[in-house]
């Protein structure tokens, strides 16, 4: 449980007393903002923040995080690297930038790019998504929410509904959440469904899995975790014109679910959650989206040893 | 005129003394960086500012002027944030950020956008442009640039040239200005003229408003306020070849005018005004594009609450 | 050797004495580094970072230089400024930014650009490389450098090897050591060989200057420069594919070498270095791109009268 100098490649790394304590810092930082908005902390690090792939939410909530800590900021935000255009390697690069700075926060199309960056580098490495492998901050950030909204993230039943086949958010957060006894509903059309050594992955760590097309199963859980269905998946737009309407939370279709089912989306969200929703007292996906701060603000001070 | 916690999304919200307050904080905020150079009066504020529409002058002047108040800024600079890109609506994308910061400074294209952010969140919302609509920061500069220059905003004569039609920027400053008793002569080529109910409102509220097609009327006046001339306006390449020599000021054409005309242009300048014009004591853009940075400081100070 | 306020354009305008003060204070620098990671030695200025040319390395190199003095600074990186697409010239927007910071650090592709620069404005420009014409701090971290691996940059031997007609790193490079008595080997393909302006410039300054086609010669110096040899240089690719097999580093070709060989590349890096001379202890091109913020946190000191 020694976060110092370690990195944060994927959610599979992490044992379950790493998540808790995750969560506890997180929940510390989360007073902290409250109390004194910006911290000193790491007023004398330095943080590289490199999303070669765009992702205004992630990055923002990165920068927000090394910001309120007062790390110094140094950002790369664009399609790809004038670096990698020239042609060079993923690993030169960081091994460039590890002689800027004291942490490398990374995120880049190429799966498995984040564990070449983080073996190529010594300094601490964070992950932000890499292609539709990891997303590992996601999928803890999912757990803060989970445990501030229902006090726990133990033993709970999760349906998680949409594009299960390409959503990196639901991958690492099966595995996040497999070591705190889940049950799954996964809920998806039958061209986007979980992937099999997924599935097969938490049935042998002794998980109910349910598996469905159609959104009634997920609607008896105790969180509804919805997700985009990108018209881009389906060779013919037809079929998707077709789904789409299935995978799509209204207050009506809520009438079904638990009265105070958590609902959670990992955003941007399009219309697979219509906006009346956004109103409910439960509907939870904004407030996740602000714990993503408090959670990258404990994965830097940890990896940093100061927390 | 208590500006905690306010919007500033349109000149049309501000009344005279409202104005006349931003002006007198803008003149201290420029005392302080005379004297200290870097303020901490925003130390502990967070600030979004997120261009979703380019421009450099702005948003450099934005980013300034929360740097010179120590204000952490996260900063988004893209034709399209990749939310956006991926279907998220800007609702929802305000909503997001706003978790992170305590304002939001933002750009757009969209018309009326500005105030779609300031309606979906809490905190404040500084409009930097929204489309042909508004632009309240430059009208408030441009007014900080006369009451500098000449010392009073009042009762002053104004020749607005150029793209009458499309230049947001003459737009807000006629709103803005119409509390101070203005005469304004409007020149421009009669497909670029300005738009009807603005001539109309302005008669409505008893300003003095000349419409001209020749620079002669404009030369008259206390201050030149001149606007470039885009070549897309124009369907016919040689209606735009003819036209854009009528709309060059010279040092020539200037012998017409008042020795101490005030020249003014919002930048950037294309050829509208002969660069051996910049010499002139009474050219007063970059000086202009200068003052932007108070008066960027003092909007961010008095919605924040600490002017 | 006073360089406050002074513009750091050409390493033409650069003499013995500036030079070797410059690689004092970076070496100074470094020091400060170690000991405190962030100083507060620029707290109360600002510079103003604008690439108008991507560079990935070279911005964040500055960048972290100017955060490591704990200077604010604004940024832009994009392929062009908006400014500039919309027609603006390069000193206006000089003149522009120039009432905003305290320092202007420019990179853009116009050949010349940093010099229309520096004499638009009053505050002190750092050219950051302007087309293929020069690129000064590049040279100068070069020669720290050599400084710190060798102890001197007196009366070295350098072969440099690879694309010299456009690599603006062995140009600027080439002057800024002639003052040093060094002896220079120019290994290229006869395309892309060193322009006759220099070997003549180097020969007046009584320099021994070696030119060959092959890497033998190279293979004998104090120092190997390796540079990137660009595939776009060459009409015909075939002729690409021939030759760039020659101009290639790989352990069996450094038996060659002295045993000691200082290994230098400006990076990025493609293949013209095999990666398994990475780990020899003389393969200093890593340490070579890292020595760049303390060369740049010494310019920036120094023409802001801070060193």
């Amino acid at each position: 449980m020694d976060f110092a100098g370690r990195d944060i490649v994927s959610t599979e790394d992490l044992n379950k007393e790493d998540i808790l304590h995750v969560l506890d810092v997180s929940a510390k930082m989360e007073e902290m903002v409250e109390k004194e908005r910006i911290s000193t902390l790491l007023a004398d690090k330095m943080v590289a923040i490199i999303f070669l792939e765009p992702s205004t939410r992630t990055m923002l909530s990165f920068v927000t995080a090394a910001n309120r800590l007062s790390a110094k900021v140094i950002q790369v935000a664009g399609a790809k690297s004038s670096s990698a255009a020239k042609g060079e390697s993923l690993s030169d690069t960081a091994r460039t930038v590890e002689g800027y700075v004291d942490c490398i926060v990374i995120r880049q199309s190429q799966i498995g790019g984040a564990r070449v960056v983080a073996d190529a580098v010594d300094v601490p490495v964070i992950n932000a998504g890499d292609g539709s492998s990891q997303h590992p901050t996601q999928a803890l950030l999912d757990m803060y929410t989970m445990q501030k909204e229902i006090g726990t993230v133990e033993g709970l039943t999760i349906g998680m509904v949409g594009d299960l086949k390409f959503g990196r958010t639901v991958h690492s957060l099966s595995y996040a959440l497999s070591h705190f006894n889940p049950t799954y509903h996964y809920c998806s059309p039958k061209e986007l469904s979980m992937p099999d050594k997924i599935v097969s992955d938490m049935k042998d760590r002794g998980i109910d899995v349910k598996i469905s097309n159609s959104m009634e199963d997920a609607l008896k859980a105790d969180i509804i975790y919805m997700t985009r269905i990108q018209r881009e998946r389906f060779d013919d737009p037809a079929a998707y014109e077709k789904l789409k309407g299935s995978y799509v939370l209204t207050r009506d279709i809520l009438k079904k679910a638990k009265k105070d089912v958590l609902i959670m989306h990992p955003l941007p969200r399009v219309d697979e959650i219509a906006t009346d929703v956004d109103e409910l007292p439960n509907a939870a996906y904004f407030r996740q989206a602000h714990n993503g701060v408090y959670l990258r603000m404990a994965l830097l001070a940890l990896v940093l040893d100061r927390a």
